[in-house]
């Protein structure tokens, strides 16, 4: 990489406070950099950073002052700028497969786009369709009848089952599995008896999913992940789970069969979710919090079972200071002893 | 789907109480049922909703009040009946693979049973043993001397190693991995030395495994889940593990190595249990339960560390009352001080 | 197997007390052996055993008196020495891959060391290098310009995403995710922007992994898993996470981004830990902990959130005492009402 700051604020439509024609040669997180880079501060706490970074130029906002001698792009939102920046500099993508290697298994019946690459020894089943642009990498394999957007990226791996209903721009990566059996049972004299879980996965546009991410089919109708929800590593999500737009479920999460989480709901790493809830929009769980009761749109929730933010820490504090509270109880029934001595 | 409730009727063996001519054209859920769908209520928590729904027949028990103008079958199962008619009315299962394709690579040395499908690119070392019926999609890998029963149904990237023994009607959904070796290590001045895991693992009849699981292998002797037990997605199993007969264990529950759980035991989702222990026949441990300790048979448990139910809640319930204890002991000091200023 | 006492303390370099002739047909854990096997005792909790285990020889430290008509062979180290036996002793490694499966996709290139093994369907892209001995099994993914060292064992299923560096001896099982995708966007106006991944991920010499691991790739720089390190099944390594040498990770943990943890750390099963925090070298936390502030060198924590061991364990005996607490101050109340009547 070789750009002038001033070809980088072009790039972002910032405003430069230092030298234009510095020399860019490298683009990083402000710990990690080095002399030549770029970096961003858009979080307050790490300002700090802006004197001690070894980065040539920061992008930054328009209210930091510029208590040190580098260079500064000033933008109104410095993270989205830096992100945008990263993108536009990104080395070509050399990785992805190109095309469709001879070695996919592709049914006859299966519906193509244009500029469609899959990679090695995928199997595509019958009735499949798969958007332009979409790229799939080796070793794939996708259910009778599925749909799969435009413009997708599905890694190696990866397991879709029949019928499952995939939007555009959606990024799935390595080991995932979606529309597998939900857990489903009749229980009859201690014999659990399976029941046909005949629903399907339906995924909106712009979804992320991680790494080994589990999704099951609905027993009818469909679990659903709405648009721009992003799901990190190795989250479970059970049978007719209905989560809304723009969430971000963190690794590990998993929501138990018919729960229905809002729009831009945060489950933090490691949350459990009982079944047959609700969690409103703009919620946010604590990590590893167990969430027992439906939770009210636009609430901070922590603990083991979940409870408001505020009263969680309140009970957290008193927690931490039952040693203290079990010595003041041993006091007082002493001076007690002594006032009935006496009385 | 076209059926009247008379057909239905005489499928799950049921008593018809309203209009035996009614076409049902759909099954569903009592909450997303529509006209024309037949649905069921067992629990009586979903009572309520019969007078809601928009299904047109209720299949249920007999001693439910029919206080709404909807067709009722009455069975003395009603959940048993639903999942029976579910079974009988499924589509055509058309997605499974169909014969063994040309890609699968075979070892000569490997038994097949009759009618067995193995789907593309799936790889099925020496000596392995298929019985009859069983169907493995695309992707599977399968290694040396294992062997799998009849009626068995394998989905697509399953790894199960070498020397595994699976019985009959086993489904195990995609991405699983069984036979993994044991995380065993000797250490010494902070070097850790691996422990060859030279067991194997055994898996009954009629057991499920969801997607992403995985099952070690034991160091010595073996692994062993008890015929009927149900496994959820994403669960840890380590090595030498024996889990009884009918068991439920649910999502992201971890159980560590050596620990013996007994028949029809539940571990609910996310449940973590320490290595060496048992749990008796019959348990129950409530959802993130941390269990330190052996359970006697027929306990319900909850709680980090898991506790008795009812001691559980009742420290559970204290927990959540200790803001007001901590006021309640402010005003006991005040009062014994004045106490103190009046003798 | 057939080996006598005399001649096994020979491979133990141990000392005989008993039937140097003794013919040993078999080795086996303490509690499953049978007569003609050899066991070891190495934990003082197992001493009970001696006088009941079937096993005609053990391995033992010096200090255990000889209270049984058993052989024993002494060693400074009997775990040690078992576990050296073991790998001694186990039958020839028949399972693993031999050669390069005509099936295998492999770039021209791509440069592999001598007595190379890779499975049927694996796909090695452009430039990947692979060191002498490495043995890859069916279906595995191994993406550009990727490098492994010498003498590795990857099972099948498992994904190594592009530019990724594995050292020497690394066993990784299977179905586990190498350089996924940091989990990581900018939100602006509740929608979510990717920021490109663009690091990589170094492990060491001697690291296990095992199966269905997620190890994500660095936003920029690398994720880094220290040699020596050992971790289990199930676990999530978010990026920029740094793990230092002979650590332990046990089953299901996960590490938020950008942690930084120190050499003969110990994660216990299904522990939580949060970004950006760093934890001291020797450092244990115990199941379930959920870690939320950094943690010094050589100390041990448990709870949620996590705290040294020897308060956590105090808190939690006076959480347990809760109820007798409550009565206590009930008492306190009705004495003070009392003393207020008597003054």
């Amino acid at each position: 990489m070789q750009k002038t700051v001033k070809e980088i604020a072009e790039l972002i439509d910032g405003k430069i406070e230092g030298e234009e024609e510095l020399v860019i040669t490298g683009i990083s997180g402000i710990k990690e950099a080095l002399e030549g880079d770029i970096t961003f501060v858009a979080n307050p706490k790490y300002l700090p950073l802006v004197g001690k970074t070894r980065a040539s130029a920061i992008i930054t906002s328009f209210d930091l002052a510029r208590t040190v001698p580098k260079t500064f792009i000033r933008t109104h939102n410095p993270s989205l700028a830096f992100a945008k920046l990263i993108s536009l500099l990104r080395p070509q993508e050399l990785t992805h497969p190109k095309g469709i290697h001879p070695t996919v298994i592709l049914a006859k019946s299966a519906k193509l786009g244009k500029n469609i690459s899959i990679g090695a020894y995928s199997v595509i089943e019958e009735d499949v369709s798969i958007g332009d642009n979409t790229v799939i990498y080796p070793h794939t394999y996708i259910g009778k009848q599925t749909k799969i957007g435009k413009d997708c990226l599905i890694y190696s791996h990866v397991s879709i089952r029949e019928r499952i209903s995939i939007g555009d721009r959606v990024i799935i990566h390595s080991g995932t599995v979606i529309g597998s059996d939900g857990f489903g049972y009749v229980t009859v004299d201690g014999i659990h008896h399976k029941i046909p879980q005949m629903g399907i996965v339906e995924i909106g546009d712009d979804v992320e999913i991680g790494a080994n991410v589990t999704i099951d089919r609905a027993r009818f109708e469909k679990t659903l992940i709405g648009s721009g929800t992003k799901i990190d590593n190795l989250v479970q999500i059970a049978h007719n789970v209905v989560i809304g737009e723009n969430s971000i479920i963190v690794a590990q999460v998993g929501i138990s069969g018919s729960t229905v989480i809002g729009k831009n709901v945060t489950l933090a790493g490691q949350v459990g979710v009982v079944g047959h809830i609700s969690i409103g929009d703009g919620a946010v769980v604590a990590a590893q919090s167990g969430v027992s009761k439906s939770i009210p749109a636009f609430t901070t929730v922590w603990g083991y079972p979940a409870k408001p933010m505020e009263t969680a820490k309140r009970i957290n504090a008193c927690i931490q200071n039952l040693p203290r509270l079990y010595k003041h109880v041993e006091e007082i029934k002493r001076k007690i002893e002594e006032l009935e001595r006496r009385i």
